[in-house]
């Protein structure tokens, strides 16, 4: 993803995050436990999917520039939630202290709901301001992709399955399309709608985001496996012992990779309706593929 | 506010709120700690507030339930993490285990954003299907209310002051106005939305709004003291031992019990536009100043 244009789009995101995030209506330690997680790095892959999506499709990147930034702050909410305590209980993240590390547990629990619904405040007041009727579609698969059928429900899915013996491939591709698959593929979907687009390409940009959605879960995966080795410097069996499900648990390592090169093939092949205007989502395929531990 | 109307409203609203919370998208686990705080009783005041103020502005009630019970939602979500253990630490609420004593606190966080999310994702679908340009403002407005500069600001600033000394008047007027008022007034905003209310009727309502949120709180406080006083058959000075900003801690009972009726004087005049279609929202006025411990 390091291109020219990966840089354009997140220069985009988090120059308007940061000016978001400047707003003195929200009181100072909200505002700074809020920042500190949505600066705490990431690859902003979910709002350059919506920017590059909208693009493809023909629309005005300022117009998806909400979107984007309302999907990453959704994303950053779900990570502050999911380190707590009494769910992952991570202290760190990206290198960094946690958010209720570094503020309190009280301030994570607040600040992640700030983010997810300082996301909807951003995102609702551009719908007012755009005449393009589609807005509303863009939020309303964003909300659907956050919520209770996707993220909220994968998290709680992902607990309940974690001491389940019995847990098997029907759970892991249900478990990973509804927490991570869901809003993946609402930010390529909120993209293309900002561009007006056909019935054709608002299905093809679907087909390409479930396909996607299984290639970066697999690619994470692996990438998991093959960082812990790089770490201890031997072949070992990751996720075995926290019993979360994982693509090379339930396949194995060379499986898996078959199946991830398989779903890249796939995910190309869905865009095919756009010709060369696709070509920036092929390369975050590549990269997606290509990514090394 | 036991009358035909509150009947008919509360009825809706209730059966609305179980009819979304049926759906079988959401994971069993979810859903169940979602439904039990849903259920917990409560006044049903904000919802309410939402029918009454389409039905006074002209609006169609059914319009507005979905702005409605997403309402109730998210004052719902509110509660279940304002009583977890790292913010109130509130084993109980309205007389039954909190929703982190029932499920564990895990599951609590998980319902608690599962409620806040799905209020707009009913919101949003409804907004897909009509054809009311109104219904974005709505949605907006209860977006501004529930997020940072409203209720989750004011439940960080809540947390920030009890231990401050120096707190006074200011503080307890900003926590309240966010906290409890913001929503209090986004309830009406929305209501009136679906309407198409005219500019002036839209000012009126807010003006409504920010009065009876203040009355609403004064004395909800008040309530709180008489409620301590009878059950232990003594004069206290209530919220001196938790630090909380209160009317009474900051003005006294009689002082306090006299702002209550001007603020019910003033709220009830700043409807005059609307005559004999505001009654029932004076009755609502009437019933929050009569309010028995």
């Amino acid at each position: 993803m390091k291109d020219d244009r990966s840089d354009r789009y997140i220069s985009l995101v988090e120059d308007a995050l940061i000016e978001y995030l400047k707003d003195q209506r929200i009181p100072p330690t909200l505002r700074e436990a809020m920042l500190y997680s949505v600066q705490a790095g990431g690859k902003r892959l979910r709002p350059c999917l919506t920017l590059a999506t909208c693009e493809m499709v023909g629309g005005n990147v300022e117009d998806a520039l909400p979107l984007a930034c309302g999907i990453e702050m959704i994303h950053t909410y779900s990570l502050i939630h999911d380190d707590l305590p009494c769910i992952d209980n991570d202290d760190m993240r990206r290198g960094k202290p946690s958010n209720h590390k570094k503020f309190g547990e009280a301030t994570a629990v607040l600040a992640g709901d700030g983010l997810l619904t300082y996301a909807f405040q951003i995102m609702l007041r551009a719908a007012k301001k755009t005449q393009n009727r589609n807005y509303i579609n863009a939020i309303s698969a964003i909300a659907n992709g956050a919520g209770v059928w996707g993220v909220v429900a994968g998290q709680i899915e992902d607990k309940a399955h974690e001491k389940d013996p019995n847990a098997g491939e029907k759970e892991l591709l249900d478990i990973h399309s509804r927490k991570t698959g869901a809003l993946i593929t609402s930010a390529l979907i909120a993209g293309a709608y900002t561009g007006y687009p056909t019935q054709d390409e608002l299905s093809a940009v679907l087909d390409f985001g479930e396909i996607y959605g299984v290639l970066f879960q697999i690619t994470d995966d692996i990438l998991d496996v093959e960082g812990d080795e790089k770490l201890l410097g031997k072949s070992i069996g990751k996720d075995g012992a926290s019993g979360k499900l994982t693509y090379p648990k339930l396949y194995g390592m060379s499986e898996s990779r078959r199946m991830a090169v398989e779903a890249a093939v796939k995910a190309k092949h869905a865009l095919d309706i756009f010709g060369e205007r696709a070509k920036y989502l092929y390369q975050i395929v590549d990269y997606t593929i290509g990514r090394k531990a």
